[in-house]
């Protein structure tokens, strides 16, 4: 799929990787402020000092260090997925009569918005009780939500997702606060499916398997505002692209959207079990290293308690710092 | 100060102003939708039918429609001042460490938040909790204060700044909620003066009189990342402005900033008077009408109850789409 | 089994028959200002305006008025009974390690005080969170945990307790918030066993099927601390019951718990159905026309909006005003 | 004024005394499980070991131990004296209509509630919140609000109440979260008067000097519902201490209110100056030690985090045990 071009021998990409590897050592040791997520069982076991990381230019261009190459499941990076699967399907004013695009500086799992704000819509899309209702209305039953958003992915990375069933048997058994949340859901109506369909299809999504690369790629799709540069096709629409750039940027880091859009300055999404998918989008700024945008795919599983990858922000702040990559 | 040019000559000049006439008289009939702030009593007698909007490029050239002449007090649009204020005096970490950066979703004056997160630190600086604080770091006594906020404002827009006294007064008699966060604040040790002094410093720069083509030119230099066009000078230190322009996306419109990031996708600030600051940052993006960034002054006293201008928003959102403005 | 002595001849008793048939008719059109639970569809379907109550005294005299032959189901009364049987098997301390016996002024079904407060103990046992906590403390799996609470109801009213299945299956199926609360609790790990058995037996001693005279007899023997005055014979652990009546008393109606022991001043549990089981304790004040103590059950289906009977609060406040009954 | 029958030369009275010093030995040491409040600094330089009871009965017979001559300030032991000072100039209904009489399970001085109930009204009179807004509501200015809620204080104790200053001043420079609270309510509307004004009612009512022998008295009158027994002379309307002991029970622990409604089972209101003051009513139950009721001061400076004598509930919780005192 991606015809990635390992080495342009131009001295540029010869020095961006050695300082990349610089960086990767660096911040690597980060991993010990924080630890692998433990609420799924099959996430604790993951070695949580690697760190790796996928850059992919328009040309297909990559550069890379660390353990890019190691699989990781998408986890809360599938809440993009899932939301552009839902607005191609209903359109955006549909989805967001059902979910709102309001950041909330609560905890991805938190349930008390919920309640404290009447009629309990979600407050947006990249929190978990935002996320299980955009699975519940992706169409059609259980499979076949699935299936639709699973044509997504492959759109998007020529790959079939695969979901890591390990995990998905771990999460379905341990999710009692998501269940709670659907069933909350289900109680005010904004829950378009039974709680165990949607729950089902929700979970799903976050087992998919990936590495850095695939997400990185995904990343440079968005950058592009749904342009697949390899493809040379409009794979997405672009407003439904632009709508979840937005909200990468806003939610996309759970409790630590604000500090992530304050100190890095670009749209990106994490997941607990330590990826992050982030984008450098085109701009003139003759001071930027990427100035016609890229897809960053980083993998580092020990997380903070937002849930964010520890030693992964830091590399990003460094890096978006260093080669000035914020859309600010 | 500001040399417009006001007639260019060029057709796609008199091009975009027609469409901007037309587009303001088509949405100043959204005022119908809200009402003048009626907290201050001294907003209320506005004429809520008011709009008007003020386009500045870095050449100086003006693109004006409506309602631009019209004064009005900057209110929380002040809060972007105080804040680059306060990072300019102490270097941004110190601030940072007494202020988060997170959204919330809350309303500008919920004192909720400071009781559930401990310990109290207020969640942003676009919110009134967190701008009171900002407010009594920035150094001196009472007038010192006021005069380093003052002198940041007439280096950005060339004049010294004019307190409406009236509004002031008016708000200082009223404002028991946000004694009530003050005391708040001081209680739990984040307020760095005595309440009245931040109070003060607080209330007389949400009461600096201004139109919409100073907070134009405000966000032009911000769009530009301090860099002032027509001086041909660098202003403010880049990285202030940055984290300025990444609050002010997320956390700058209220509880719909999220709204606002996701449907015109700008930085901007608003305050409870009407007026909202915004700006285009220098972009690649071929369909983009202002390639080289712009600075966006909006005025229109009818707000919803988030404290946003009604017609401001309905007539940035269309704006944006149609001139593809977004920084997504 | 009560060998109820229906007509004693006394003037007194006479006398306090016509004041109360008085009363209920008078209160009876306070229904209008509720409506019966909608949320149970069962519920819903009952007449809204029946009002019916029965005073039991130690001596087995009985006073009663309106539609006091009326069956209906236990609903959140059943929440007393789970609670001394969750006590009588294990102890006391060892139910309040996992159950806190404050008030909350929140919502019976309220889920926002999980999260705030750390671990997530529920506050009471009288409301929803609690109840289902108790629920799941009873001792053996589900059958037997039902079988346990039945003997203590058994003990108490001398019949065995039906499950009217029409409401238990209403409930059961539409039962979602209930469920997001069990899930949340499983969570956090206060929930002694699965969420289907908790939520199961909670549900079941919910529709428990009975009429004003039943839950009269259970008030009278919680007044007397326990003691079966007509048995002659201590069924219940004195420590018990008087943590029963204390929580009652705090607890007991919703969130109006606070103005019921103002406003009435006795020990009471009310149920969405529109049952309120109430007590009078024994008490030298001589003004009290029962100061041998006697217990109360009231039947009103109109509820309002905490979840107590419109009529049969009203009907409470008289009587306990007119007949000095408030226990301070 | 109390004509203390200091020996009655019975034997059941030198053993109860006997007990009484032998508890008061034992509990002490639980004082070390607490601290003075440090929030006020004059009562940071309190000796926490303390710890003295005093139980008056109608006869004005005293039982006394340990430190019950130590003088303390009530603080919010004055909340009753306020609310039924309100009472009493208004009527009950008039201040129900601007204070709630719903526990919260909210620390003392919670801001929460204010802004998530609309309309803000303050949930009881126990609460900091709650006790700004009654002080509002006394009659008159400053002084003569004062002065009307003193006359109360005599009427109780036989004596004019002495404002400690030196606490006073104390509170009044330190009062952050009292003023934020009542700017607050300022804000709603629920406060009467200025600002300052309810604040130095509130905080002078707090700094009152009393000892454990005042507030037992004032406990006995209030046992007994407004009578006072030595001079045999109704001094209180029966419906007011009526609400107030039923708002003793349910709120007047901060938020173990709760737990002291469930272990000992008394109308108590304590301060965070370590007093507390609480009543037994007349009871026919031949098992209790006090068949006429009595009133109970009691002073250990040594609070927990709810604000509770640490010592002092638990000599209360063995009292009420041991002598079978509880009204449930």
């Amino acid at each position: 799929m991606v015809q990635a071009v390992w080495e342009d021998g131009t001295k540029q990409h010869v020095q961006r990787l050695e300082k990349l590897d610089q960086w990767v050592a660096e911040w690597r040791s980060d991993a010990e402020k924080g630890r692998c997520a433990s609420y799924i069982p099959a996430l604790k076991r993951v070695n949580p000092a690697q760190l790796g990381i996928c850059i992919i230019e328009p040309t297909g261009k990559m550069t890379v260090s660390g353990d890019w190459e190691a699989p990781f499941t998408l986890q809360s990076i599938s809440k993009v997925i899932s939301l552009i699967a839902a607005c191609c399907h209903h359109g955006i004013p549909y989805v967001l009569e059902r979910v709102d695009v309001e950041p909330t500086g609560d905890a991805f799992n938190s349930i008390i918005r919920l309640e404290m704000h009447k009629p309990g819509k979600p407050f947006n899309p990249m929190i978990n009780a935002g996320a299980i209702t955009v699975a519940s209305l992706l169409p059609g039953k259980s499979e076949q939500k699935l299936a639709y958003a699973n044509r997504i992915f492959q759109k998007l990375t020529g790959t079939l997702p695969l979901v890591n069933e390990e995990v998905f048997r771990s999460e379905w058994t341990t999710s009692h606060r998501n269940r709670a949340l659907s069933h909350y859901l289900k109680d005010t109506g904004f829950l378009e499916c039974e709680v165990e369909e949607a729950l089902e299809v929700y979970l799903k999504l976050c087992s998919i398997e990936v590495d850095s690369q695939q997400i990185a790629l995904i990343g440079l799709i968005l950058a592009l505002d749904g342009f697949h540069p390899l493809l040379q096709e409009q794979i997405l629409p672009k407003q439904v692209v632009r709508l979840a750039k937005a909200l990468m940027l806003t939610c996309g880091m759970y409790d630590a959207s604000g500090k992530f859009a304050a100190h890095v300055g670009l749209p990106a999404k994490s997941g607990v079990s330590g990826g992050i998918m982030t984008m450098v989008p085109p701009k003139q700024n003759a001071a930027s290293h990427f100035p016609d945008g890229c897809g960053i795919g980083l993998f580092g599983p020990a997380i903070d308690e937002c849930g964010n990858s520890v030693a992964g922000v830091s590399l990003l702040k460094h890096i978006a710092q260093e080669w000035d990559l914020s859309i600010f």
